[in-house]
């Protein structure tokens, strides 16, 4: 699944985003002649992932991880309550230094204050794209490398905004995006929602690999990873379980 | 996936085949764009299941069965040991009394002492295809109906030897077989070597379906059917991870 790793410093991101499989020949959701869900055979299939969903989904969503806080919250509540923040951030995306690079830098700043919070480059090391054929919505799970860079000269080429709802949950962040695109401060601009799933501690994700079996270790430690991992792919089928209709 | 439920009475039969998918077009193993174990739709592709594997898999798969059975009968050892009977049996095919009807009726008779040991129409009432992308082979789980049947009159249309080693654990029974077919006793005979895994008591599976659920019974009653596909479904695997190179 993973074809590089660069050199240098970064953190692994590993995300899963909720959308539709898209048969680009159709421009329909893809049609597989299976029951349960499955992982496709990357580039395999003319198909392309779109995670965009309606208003009226993101609202659907919304509703539901606010109950879920509300319901966490209360005393008695078995696993660790949700912690929610809302964000207003501003991503700008400016073309790399060298022309080798074909990753753009992402300036990240906080809407209010114009405060830079990150200044990175995304490097993508994988995907896989999971068939739902039960659910109204497939997932994809994507591993990228973060890499801390200077800021960028000269002039971005896209500006996008994040009114972002995100809960924090155990080991994971679950993200409820509404972004607002635009290639020049004229040029119309585009609204999406979107619904993704993080790993929280990038470090603490490596940090359980390594020891991934290693008999030197506790049996807690030594299946931490796996653990890790399921959690993961339970709370993303979780979040495609709870998708309508309402996919663009 | 059960489409009809015959009246009358009968045994629910409940069995996994390894074999092979293949596509009616190309003759060859079918090929679908996943990585990952899935059901196929049925009838959403033109493929068929063959079951036969070469003498040397029929071998593989007798020496673990045979390894098996002699690991679990070691003492201290957790699980029930696996019995193990070696049967020769006779199946007779006949074209059944009403043209209506188009299961064929089956005798099976003792191949030694010619006793009848059953007579029966055999109803099928579902397949499901498991496509195993990562194992040699396939398997197919299929639900009959066995109806018992008077001894029917005419000529048999069909005559089925099989040398049958059968492996009985747990609630399950494993039966690798060589199948010797002929349509008449001047043609050319048929031989084939299959592997099934079948649930061992119908009764018993289905006392515990009528309790699925069910908040009046203990909790290890209402899981019991759970529990028991579950196994079902982790023998059939296991069986499918031990295949070789070597389908027909």
């Amino acid at each position: 699944m993973i074809h590089i790793r660069p050199d240098g410093q970064g953190a692994v991101e590993v995300e899963a985003k909720v959308g539709i499989l898209k048969d680009k020949h159709t421009g329909q959701r893809l049609q597989l002649p299976v029951l349960v869900e499955t992982i496709l055979t990357p580039n395999s299939i003319d198909s392309r992932f779109e995670s965009n969903m309606t208003l009226a989904q993101h609202k659907h969503f919304n509703s539901i991880l606010n109950n879920l806080k509300t319901f966490s919250a209360q005393p008695g509540h078995t696993s660790a309550p949700l912690e929610y923040t809302h964000l207003h951030l501003v991503d700008t995306f400016y073309q790399p230094d060298s022309t080798r690079d074909k990753d753009k830098v992402r300036v990240t700043r906080d809407e209010k204050s114009g405060t830079v919070l990150e200044c990175m480059q995304k490097v993508r090391l994988g995907n896989l794209d999971v068939y739902s054929p039960k659910r109204a919505a497939d997932w994809r799970i994507s591993v990228n490398m973060e890499i801390p860079v200077p800021p960028p000269i000269g002039t971005a080429t896209l500006t996008r905004k994040k009114d972002r709802m995100s809960y924090a949950h155990e080991e994971f962040t679950i993200d409820l995006t509404q972004v607002t695109s635009s290639t020049s401060p004229t040029s119309k601009s585009e609204v999406l929602h979107e619904l993704e799933l993080e790993v929280a501690r990038p470090d603490y994700l490596l940090s359980t690999a390594s020891k991934r079996g290693d008999p030197n270790v506790s049996e807690t430690e030594r299946n931490a990873f796996d653990e890790l991992i399921r959690a993961f792919v339970n709370n993303a089928r979780i979040l495609v379980r709870n998708a309508g209709e309402g996919w663009q």
